[in-house]
């Protein structure tokens, strides 16, 4: 049986990875390591993991030799040490998928939006052994063979579901994409903005015009590219969980509602974890809360000549952890859906 | 001292009201009337307005007559209603502040939004006795002479009061506005998609492409006007009260954050009501919890050359009942702040 | 394969059992009924239900010749409809676990306590052909060869596990339960008190002391049974789904932390779905969310001469539909954790 | 006119002293001082608070010796600080009101519960120069004559205004009080535990059997005092503000609910700030959110032969900064309610 190990697994992204790898048929957990936490059981980073599925497991230190005796490793890091770790594990022979933003942009790329220079011998797009960029559904030859998977953000992940198979159809200039997020996309932070006292009751933007998500959205899959920049507004609404991307892009010439629909049957028709809903119907975040399942509608506007995408996923789920597992699974070999075959809690 | 009357005080825009009258120095409450819950004491709509408050009054029947004793007569009632209201308190002498959507539109418009004819011979923008559009900061002398003032819908307040300074700088074309929601904003409903329930933990889109709030939107003050058409879509988020207004909007060639900065300073320097935020700081809506205030932001992206607009209020206050009051304050020549210099709740 | 029928099958207990069976590996579902909503699809009732989970189905009308072809059936149902459908399914020749309070009290004791005569020829407690209460970890034999299975109230199910081991130490006089329920509890309502800007932000005692639940803990467990009542008092907390039950009771004399921790781990250091934590740890409700488990906590205060309990449970699954799967394992002979080894969604 | 100065005013205390006093017709604004947080203006602690209500003023350092110039300074410090800075203050010939927990106990009881020795020369129940306890409705005149006043904890205030005018008819043994808190109740802490992820959707009882409220409720007005000692279990759950106390005792022989109805009448029937519901009711704490009141209910189990007292009130308000006000008035002379008038924000 193949194995899969873990690091930075007391954050959220790594023990929501634990609780889907519980019901996982064919994988085996090889090493469950987070730096800061190491020696402490599972269970006190994750309390709704109870012991007979793993929860009084003590958490491992952080041994790249140990780890790359798993066949994959998943990084739940933050982006410098993924920028370290990454190599590490990748000249120690095993393979990675890296939760972090430090594999998706090429190197330049990455200088402009993050403020400082891409300080790993492997690049997200332009290195002799490129990092390839894991939205499953449309990237799963190149994911099946990639040694680096960079597995995309939350927002990015929400947005370009709904996008990509649009490309033809939409204009790329002013795209406008407004999101939503739970508090947990923000990570297990103590940041005084992520008080339950500050979210209760409040919904707020951040982060834009320049949030790292818009460029990401920009590489790798905006109708226009990076020539036709859009805009990206993400906002923090009082729950802990669930993204919400509202869409809003001008349709070329000719096009309507029916030619959307045609377009996104073709695309996820035959999807486990994309779903797509009659036309006039939204998506709620709820209803895929702890599910790796992203729910889409669009709806055309002839008044204004414009498409309105809405797109939903649980952020750590197929906008995390769940996506991440996804990834395994093909550069396994194995089912796709093994693990992820999880239905969300509603209400 | 002047009077003032209010029918549908059972409803959240009325309780809302009589709670800031509770502070008004120089009005008498003349009559406070509801229809389904006549008889019932004030304290039971509102919890929150103990005796001493007048909690303990109990409220009124609908009756034209006993109303239009009142120098002006606030209607937190339906649309049907509000049309058959209005003109009968017209024609008995006294003036009227409509926080409903009967008032707001020209009767042509409203066919098409409303999907019925609009039967009261007083109409929003065309009648021979016309209703004056009461976003307070933008209109002031009409309000000032105005029998029938339409008070403004929340969310379009919260995206006027962000647009119409900055008309002489935008182009008209592509202005995408997301507006996010408390569950008040529907009123005292007991629909199911308002159950806590359901709203507990989740975000979800509702009512695009075509909310009404949209066509009052162009109609009222958005850059191009009806010629331009706006995309407006609401989104209910999981708290009581508050609404977010996001605005992106393209820049006329040549401008830039400086402009945007002092149109927004010379319409809002001298305002007790209106601020605008640093650039870089975005306003959150538990800022203006129970305030009659409406916080601004505007950045502008070099990058896209569009500006960014936040906007903040309370749905229940700036956009329902206190704006009705200050426009109230208007109308009776009052000091424009009575009973309204109340600070939000936080957190 | 064996076969399960459900009744009532719109409603939150209805939806969770489905999204349970989902994982079953043994049990088939042949029918899934619902009086208001049958044709619509499930999908309408459980948006998280994903079509290759059973979401597109439509719901089907209730029928007693069609139902009692199943092995058992699960009656999702209120009060009055249990009284009348399970004495007819149970006369066709099928099993019946009901989630309604119809079967869980003698008839008089009924009658004091619901304030109507109890219709139905099977009694809880008295009949010929006796309902037995089906908490699970408490009664396995008799639910092993019921043909009515009443399955157990939220609140007495989280109250029940932390009382019953511990009868024997405790003064049976002078117990206080106090218990937070998020909104579900109340089922799909739309009664004014569960609208989400009332729920929002506030919490609520409600029920007491006269609540339904009351009578089932004293009756199913409580140390002095019916004749040493006890105090119960519900609240109502903004979540959308958990209980959390607070215990306080007197120890007998000699009694100390020792003996309460031996108890506990005898009485549940096998079980599945009851863990009890350490010492000093006080569960919370979102550990549980969507996992068919209750954490306990019991910690003694050598001060008062008391012990202080805390159970939680999610309401919906070891609550409702969770624990009526595992009694329905239980009376089908199969495994009694099968489609039950879900880990709850946290954070 | 008097005057008042603060300590502490970035925290939550101190802010929401800031929005009362704004509205204060006869009290002078000294000083405002924080000690991490000074130089920075008002409104980066308070965003409710606009530049017109004093949020763009600096917040000050701390000094004695200016603080001193005050009349009153009232005290938002932990209690190592204000075990320093209130002697301090005294000596310096001003009067103070502390919010901390540092002056509510004798020397002997706070070394037991706080685990230290009480290092301030005055004492709350024992020096030469006591303090008082700030519990205003049932200290006034202790109050009025104080050099230092002890304001009640948050909890014990909800707690006492329903058990002291019960003591009489009620068993002193065997009390149990569960409370219920928002988050804001620990104060502006960035603690992993009050982190929104954490806390949304979540109920958890914490620090019993042994909170310090404990002893201050059986100190300062529990039937028996500390000779009969009480349960009391708090809660945080899912919200910002707000306390939910539920009290359970037993009545003595004889006693019935009118009783209870008259003491309570005859207790509160005259005061502004606390109101008894109709018998039936259960206060909810939303409808005092913002406000200074609390709302009692109690009824009467003929059954248990116990009463259940429900008390709500707003932690930072009546549970905190709003009592301190109120002591402030009772200390100078002024009207009791000054800068108090302001109803609650609901829904």
């Amino acid at each position: 049986m193949p194995s899969i190990a873990i690091v930075g697994a007391s954050g959220y992204g790594g023990t929501e990875l634990l609780r889907l790898l519980h019901r996982h048929p064919s994988l085996d957990i090889h090493l469950v390591a987070a730096a800061a936490s190491a020696g402490a059981p599972v269970r006190t980073a994750a309390p709704n993991i109870p012991d007979r599925a793993g929860g009084g497991e003590l958490l491992d230190t952080v041994d790249v030799e140990g780890l790359a005796r798993a066949d994959v490793v998943v990084l739940g890091t933050p982006d410098e040490v993924s920028l370290e770790l990454a190599p590490a594990l990748l000249a120690a022979g095993t393979r990675v998928v890296d939760l972090s933003g430090g594999f998706r942009l090429d190197a330049a790329t990455f200088r402009t939006w993050y403020g400082h220079e891409h300080t790993a011998p492997v690049h997200a797009m332009d290195g002799t052994d490129p990092a390839v960029y894991g939205l499953t559904e449309h990237a799963r030859e190149s994911i099946a063979a990639a040694r680096l998977v960079a597995n995309p953000g939350c927002y990015p992940t929400a947005t370009l579901l709904g996008l990509i198979p649009l490309r033809e159809l939409l204009e790329p200039a002013g795209i406008v994409v407004n999101a939503m997020s739970g508090t947990s996309g923000a990570g297990r932070s103590s940041r005084d903005t992520l008080q339950a006292s500050v979210v209760h009751g409040d919904v707020v933007a951040y982060g834009a015009p320049s949030h790292r998500h818009t460029v990401e959205i920009e590489t790798h899959g905006a109708p226009g590219g990076m020539s036709a920049p859009i805009v990206f507004t993400p906002h923090l609404v009082p729950m802990s969980r669930g993204i919400l991307a509202t869409i809003s892009a001008a349709l070329r010439p000719g096009v309507g509602q029916a030619d959307v629909d045609a377009t996104l049957a073709d695309a996820y028709g035959s999807e486990a974890f994309v779903h797509v809903l009659p036309v006039g119907e939204f998506p709620r975040t709820k209803s895929v809360h702890g599910a790796n399942s992203c729910l889409l509608s669009a709806i055309v506007d002839e008044r204004t000549g414009r498409v309105l995408v809405t797109s939903v996923i649980d952020n750590l789920v197929k906008g995390a952890a769940g996506q991440a597992l996804q990834n395994v699974n093909v550069m396994l070999g194995l089912d796709e859906a093994a693990g992820l075959d999880v239905i969300g809690v509603y209400p």
